[in-house]
């Protein structure tokens, strides 16, 4: 099934007319258009939506700044302009024609009240979420682009390391290596701490500077062609300590086994209860990737969803101890049989 | 007048019970709680609400992990789970005490459709823009340190710039010594283009490098502390053209008549033709800055907005030729018998 057909289906569940997505997610994966994630609303325009109805006719709707890179039709609205500023106003005019007395299904934590005033609606996030979980080629193709940018960044980390450099150092230089790669800005999540602060999990670099023996914890989460890569490595500047050593063989140790049991059919739920049973830790096993940062499947405790080929997933061990804290994590393509590897970054200490 | 008592004169102007803030601007103008803009919709949480009653009291709506910096009462949901995802729940169920069987005064394109099912809602977006442009003390401090960031970031692209450098080069050397000033992570809007791509106004720095005697044109709008900064120079790799020359003097000149003319009772539309009458550009003059990156008074033709002591202006003044552009900026703070101009960057060309 094609992606439109995928939330057809979602549709037709529904029992609804239009489709409405919201979501920045949704809306890349059905139209093409990533729109700009990096700042916020912007002041003259509301975030793009797609609008897809039964019959299979999919519509951007957007400001005429945000249209860029849509696969499909288009209704736009004045975005930057000298006139008094109504982006409701506009967004809902452009949407009007195409939702007007239809039943709609909608992103109901994303899409903006004033949209759907006085429309019958029904939230259909939970099915969108489900519909994305299996990608396509160009999904794939987007997401190994993706995580080739974390390994640019984890190489710039590597590279950088350097006893008195900040974090905010370490992370203008790993960012610096994404972009560069990239061709352009990229929203980026991320993790970035050394030391004790390795101990918390994660956390967004700050002033703190690296000294001898010490590690880093760098997860990073860039989003290019409208989906997610994720990468995570712990490093060590010089001679790491014993635990340190200990846990990071665990973590791979638990990351190769979780490879090797992931295939079509698998559980969840016992992919991560197979992690689980060899380490510690208060986070999830893993998740999927792709238009959201943090999507179905997600690799938790008891989860019933059965993995499938086309699933694309990120897996991250961690132990944390009460002074560092290890984690390491890959991104991998469930296959026919087994899994293919997306990440190509270092994961020794 | 406080925020809180300019934002309970909106609930009551709308004739509503309670006020439901969406807009990361207001919730942070309101509650103190900055929120995360960086990379768009968390998968675990709703944005964060503010939520004010006619007796004027104010609750921050937020998931655990986005209730920091609340200087009110907070409402939370759990945030990131290994349990089932359900962020618009988890958010329903914090907001339903504050508002159940009230009459609701929105941001209606910010909020979420699924937060408003049923109740009676009007929207305020307009009212609250207007409440916001007359900043109080602790604003203007805020404003002050996001200009000192905007400073820093214009000094390092100064101290960057090299022939062969790509946009993307120096754009990284600027945004790490905003960051590196802020100790911390900042959003960032910009505008950082080169050579023959300064003429058109702006865009995303690239893959582009940098010769001798060609332009480039930086725009940096940071967030901190919930506000945003703002300011534009345009600097030249070494001999600019006698066309950049002419029209830098003319900016400047034009820069320097608006802040001359800034005061309490001047219409926004006059000021906005001071500047017009010497310079023919397709953007508006100025705008307010602070919560959002554009907002009132905007300084665009015909306003009939007067200026008050309080309010803060980006005034930005540019020419753009057929081979190069030009522009200038700085931020000024309206006070009773003039301005303060709160930028303190290099205007050189």
């Amino acid at each position: 099934m094609t992606r439109r057909e995928r939330a057809l289906a979602v549709l037709r569940d529904a029992r609804a007319d239009v489709l409405v997505a919201a979501d920045p997610g949704t809306v890349a994966w059905l139209t093409g258009a990533e729109g700009d994630l990096e700042s916020g609303p912007s002041p003259f325009a509301l975030p793009p939506l797609a609008v897809l109805d039964a019959e299979g006719a999919l519509t951007l709707v957007a400001s005429e700044d945000d249209a860029g890179g849509a696969e499909c039709a288009v209704a736009t609205y004045p975005g930057f302009t000298l006139e008094p500023l109504d982006p409701l106003g506009g967004a809902r005019s452009a949407l009007a024609p195409l939702v007007a007395g239809r039943r709609l299904a909608v992103e109901a934590g994303s899409v903006a009240a004033g949209l759907l005033d006085g429309a019958a609606w029904v939230d259909v996030t939970g099915a969108l979420l489900r519909a994305r979980a299996i990608k396509d080629a160009d999904e794939i193709a987007a997401l190994r682009a993706a995580v080739a940018l974390c390994d640019a960044g984890q190489a710039a980390l590597r590279a950088a390391l350097a006893p008195g450099r900040s974090e905010l150092e370490l992370w203008a230089r790993v960012r610096a290596a994404i972009e560069a790669r990239a061709g352009r800005r990229v929203p980026l999540l991320a993790d970035l701490v050394s030391g004790p602060r390795t101990a918390g999990v994660g956390g967004a670099p700050g002033a703190r500077t690296l000294r001898e023996g010490e590690l880093v914890l760098c997860d990073l989460v860039p989003r290019l062609g409208g989906v997610w890569g994720d990468s995570c490595a712990t490093v060590a500047l010089g001679e790491p300590s014993a635990w340190a050593v200990a846990a990071h063989r665990r973590c791979v140790d638990a990351l190769e086994a979780a490879l090797e049991a992931l295939r079509p059919g698998v559980a969840a739920g016992d992919l991560d209860a197979l992690v689980r049973a060899r380490l510690d830790f208060p986070h999830h096993t893993g998740h999927g990737i792709g238009g959201s940062t943090h999507e179905e499947p997600r690799i938790v405790p008891g989860s019933a969803t059965r993995l499938e080929a086309g699933m694309v997933v990120a897996l991250e061990p961690g132990l944390y101890g009460e002074h560092e804290g290890v984690r390491v994590e890959q991104v991998a393509l469930v296959t026919a049989d087994g899994c293919d590897v997306l990440s190509g970054h270092d994961l020794a200490l």
